[in-house]
This record gives C-alpha cells, structure tokens and sequence, in this order.
C-alpha cells in the first residue's frame, strides 16, 4: 500500500491512534493545527507548517513574498486559537546552486512580517537538500483559548475579510495567465501576501465560541470545525464575501466566484461562530460577515443560495 | 553568489545581525542548538532538527531506526541543556509513491523512542514532497539550564560514553562494506540508534558549568563550546574513550581511530565541564571520562597525544 492511498487524514488517525495520549496539561493534540498546552501563564500555542517546492510554491514565486509568507500561515494559526505570536524557528534545507540573492530576499520578507507581528526569530536548522524545504514553528501565548471543538447550536457563524480571493491568484500563477489588470494584481497579491488576523483573533478570543483559520477553503475548514464541534450549520450562500476583484474576474473566465470561496484554500481569514446577541459588537469592531447559523449535527452541513438548498460538500484541498 | 560560498554558519551570521534581538527573556537564541526562554516555571528549551532524503540518510536505511533516530536527535539537544524533553511536533513531507510499511515502521521507531523518554507527539504537519523530509521540533523544560557558553578556566572537560562509534558505523554503511562480524554490527548499530544522554543530562544540570551534545564530533563541538566560551582547552588525547569494537575496525581498514573519535560526528554523547573537585563525584555516578582541561583562551585548543602537543583544528561535518 501506498501512502497515497492512506492520506493525510488516514496518517493523522494512525498517529493518533498509536501513539500515547499526554496528560490533561495539553487541551490540543494531534490533528489540530496548533497544539495547545496549558501552563501557570495560561496556554503555550505550538504550531508548525512546511512549504516544499513544487508542492506549494515554484522557485520563480517572489521570494520575499514566499518569506512573508512561510511565517504568515503560522501565524495565523497562532490567531486562529486567539492567541500572540512570540517566538519562531527556521528549519531551511537550501538547494547547494540557490543564489544568495534569493535566499537574502526570502529572509527579508520573513524578517518584514516578523517585525510586523512582533516575532522573534530565535532558532531552527539548515542543511542543503535537493530542493527548497522550509519548515517553520511558531510559539505563541494566550490567557484565554479559543478551539475549533466548542461551537453550539444556535450560534452564528461569521468569516473576517473577503473569501476566494487567494485561490483565483493561485489559478492565475498555476496557468500562467498574464494580464496587467488591477484585479489580476490583487488577486495574486491575496496568494503571495495573506494577512494573518491577529488583532481579529486577540479580540475574538473573548468573544468567539469556536474558531479556525481558513487555509483549505471554507467548506473543509467548516467541516472540520463541525465534526470537532459535533455540530451541523447551515450557510447562508448569498451573503458570503466576495471582492469585487474576483466577481470581475470571474466574469471573464466564466467560473463561479462561489467555487474559490467555497473550495480556493489559503485565504488566512478567521472562520468563527459566537452566540446570539454578540452581530453587533463583531460586526462594529472587527471586518467580519454574518454568514450563516451552527444546527443541531443531524441536519448535516448544508448551503441556502438563490433561494435552495443544498448539501455543502467536503471538498477542497487535500495533500498526497 | 551561491548559498554554498556562504555556508551554514555565514547564514545563522547573517541572521543573527539581521533580524531583531530578543527580549531578556530569550536565554538562548539563534545559532544554538537549543532555543532557552525564561518562563515562570523555570526555563522552556526549543530544538528542531532537519533530516532529507539523501542528504542525512538513505531511504534504504532501516526506517524504524531512523524514526527513533529523528527523534533522538532532537532528545539529545535538549538532554545537553540538563533539560528534560516533553513535547514533540513532525514536521514530514512524503514521497506520493512510499509504501505505507515504510512509514508505519518509521512512525514505530519514533514511538518507540518516544515512550522510553516519555515524551508526547502532540502536532506538526504532513505534505506530499519529492524526497522524504523529517522536521522535528522538541519542547522540553528544566529549572535549571546549562549553557555551551559558561566553561570557566580550570574547569575540567568530560565525554560520557565512546566517541566515533557512530562515524564509523556511517563509514560502513556509506561504504557499503558487508561482514557478519559483530563489531561491524555494533557500529552500524551506534550511528543508527543512538542513545540521547538525559538521565546524565538531568544529573548534570547541578553540577556542570557548560555542556554540548556531540553531533558535529568532538573537535568541532569543542570548537564551539570554547567559542562561546572564550576560554582554550588542553586535551589529553590518549585518555579518549574509543571502544573495542572501533578500535578493531580501525586495526581492519588501517585507520587511526583518533579520527573518527576526533572528526566523526553524530556520537550524541555530551561533552561538558565541571569545577576541580567534582571528578569522583561525576566519575562514578555516570559514564563519562575526563578528557582535558580548559585554559585560558589565548592558549588556543590543543591536543596532547603520544607526550606531543599540537593544535586541534575545527574540522568535521559542515553542511552546504
């Protein structure tokens, strides 16, 4: 058998399974992005992403923007559970003929983001390797935790930003498509400069009843916060964001904007739900929608657009 | 230019004076092994260590051993702290065609590792990638620290265990010499299943004034020890530890096992000082050997051998 066919839930479950459960110090495990540790300070954050060429970015994407980058996806993670980034480590295998123009380039995008959230970089590892292998772990801190496991019945659901965007700038870049329009710009700007939403989290964590990021695309990610959650939701189709940027482009290439927002991964916004009576206060401080209501589990997880109804699939991205 | 002409330490150089330094609470940052933050319960200590395909290891080599061996990497940087290591994070990209047996004994290995130092696999991450990639972060914490950077004139140098075991067992392997005699077994057996020193570790955490675990060899990790130090050394290199097993292979293939004890890395013995007056105490409470003394720095890092002094180079293992 191939590792293929098991995949990486398969992978995860075998691990989860066979390996031996900690102690009741670490509230999240195995299977999560971020794993969650309680300590005298409150919970320690731990999460960890790899970036392999030719599996999440060609060598010719702007390094300084894939150094940006490396971070931004594990920093939002860090948001995701409500919590502030603090320190970050490196692992970097480097091709041995890889210019030191470009590695330069890649340190100082990651150095921008890190001094813009306030990270320090303060450890890791490099090695050389046949291609460009990045593997970053972040630490973060937080007196409140918010999971993905804990949304109720009854709560709204809300997503910050806009939805799709980042998936339309990946197609552009994977088919090569050249066009000098701002939209174009934009949207693979939204692919190579994801905003982690820090200060959204940091607000939400006394807010939010559940919370995950958004790096799958919102029909996985709401999946996996439903199953953790043991929740349904129903979503409201219609009101979910979409920027002008992608409707125009959708326009040209005759493709429903509905398909990046739904199944485009690595928007890197906050996917959350918070009890009834809190539409205001969320709407008012942070840029987040309204965009649908958690159900009891057996209603399934279903979609409400141009009047009908219909199951939300699972689907999106997936490795191997 | 290229990464290669800028090397390993050029790159943590560039790092170190580019991006911003910590708080005071960062013990220990970049260019360690080891990250060391001061937190309320004592001291949390970070490591993470890369392994790729073809670079560090072989798919050919055992994967159980390699498992445990991904992992005892990492138990050892934080046993050389006198820390106790705690939570782990794999990072690890897999071939789409490796079969699932493969990994099933890889993952084994490194459970097995895990439960005999008790330390819990709580995250990471999985991706498809071109050749195996192994990323594994280790937390781990202690009350007490011991750096690489506070051997102090007059303090004696100690080894636990044999060194260059391990160098040869690679040499075999990489070799490709094939005998059925146990001391080829016993080689090959150290380089692939070392054994992270934390007891020893947690007993010298009271009682040594510096410590770092051998993964580069003893001339280079002494090299580094007495850098951060700014102190000399003086070895008695006839007082070495080197095993029966290596000293038979080495009589086999005329080689002097100095060598090996001296430029072999990866022994993952730790390489500590301590005070006068300690020696009994330490002798007879762990394996570990008195090998020298430290000196003032502008006396440089010598070794005497066969009643001759000359300097010891910093030569080894250099990645790029």
């Amino acid at each position: 058998m191939k590792i293929k066919e098991i995949g990486e839930l398969g992978f995860i479950e075998w691990v989860r399974k066979n390996f031996k459960i900690p102690g009741k110090d670490v509230i999240v495990g195995i299977g999560d992005d971020t794993a969650v540790i309680k300590d005298k300070d409150g919970y320690l954050l731990v999460t960890k992403d790899l970036l392999i060429e030719d599996v999440h970015f060609k060598i010719s994407f702007d390094p300084f923007l894939l150094g940006r980058k490396s971070m931004a996806v594990n920093i939002s993670d860090i948001a995701s559970m409500g919590g502030e980034p603090l320190y970050s480590f490196l692992g970097i295998g480097f091709p041995k003929e890889l210019s030191w123009e470009w590695i330069e380039k890649f340190m100082l995008g990651m150095r921008d983001i890190c001094d813009k959230y306030k990270v320090f970089l303060i450890g890791g590892d490099t090695c050389s390797s046949p291609k460009l292998f990045i593997s970053v772990t972040l630490i973060g801190k937080t007196d409140k935790v918010v999971l993905r496991s804990s949304a109720r019945e009854g709560d709204y659901i809300y997503v910050t930003g806009k939805l799709g965007d980042s998936g339309a700038g990946l197609y552009i870049l994977l088919n090569n498509l050249k066009s000098e329009d701002s939209h174009y710009k934009y949207l693979i700007e939204r692919h190579l400069n994801p905003t982690p939403r820090v200060e959204e989290g940091r607000f939400l964590k006394d807010i939010a009843s559940s919370m995950i990021d958004l790096s799958d695309g919102l029909s996985i990610d709401l999946h996996n916060l439903c199953r953790e959650s043991r929740v349904g939701a129903l979503i409201y189709g219609d009101r979910i964001p979409i920027s002008d940027e992608l409707k125009k482009f959708c326009a040209e290439i005759n493709e429903d904007p509905f398909r990046f927002a739904l199944q485009g991964g690595e928007d890197y916004e906050l996917l959350f739900t918070s009890s009834e009576g809190l539409e205001r206060k969320i709407v008012e401080s942070i840029p987040a929608t309204l965009i649908g209501r958690i159900e009891k589990r057996e209603k399934g997880i279903r979609i409400l657009k141009g009047g009908k109804e219909e199951n939300l699939l699972r689907s999106g991205w997936e490795h191997f």
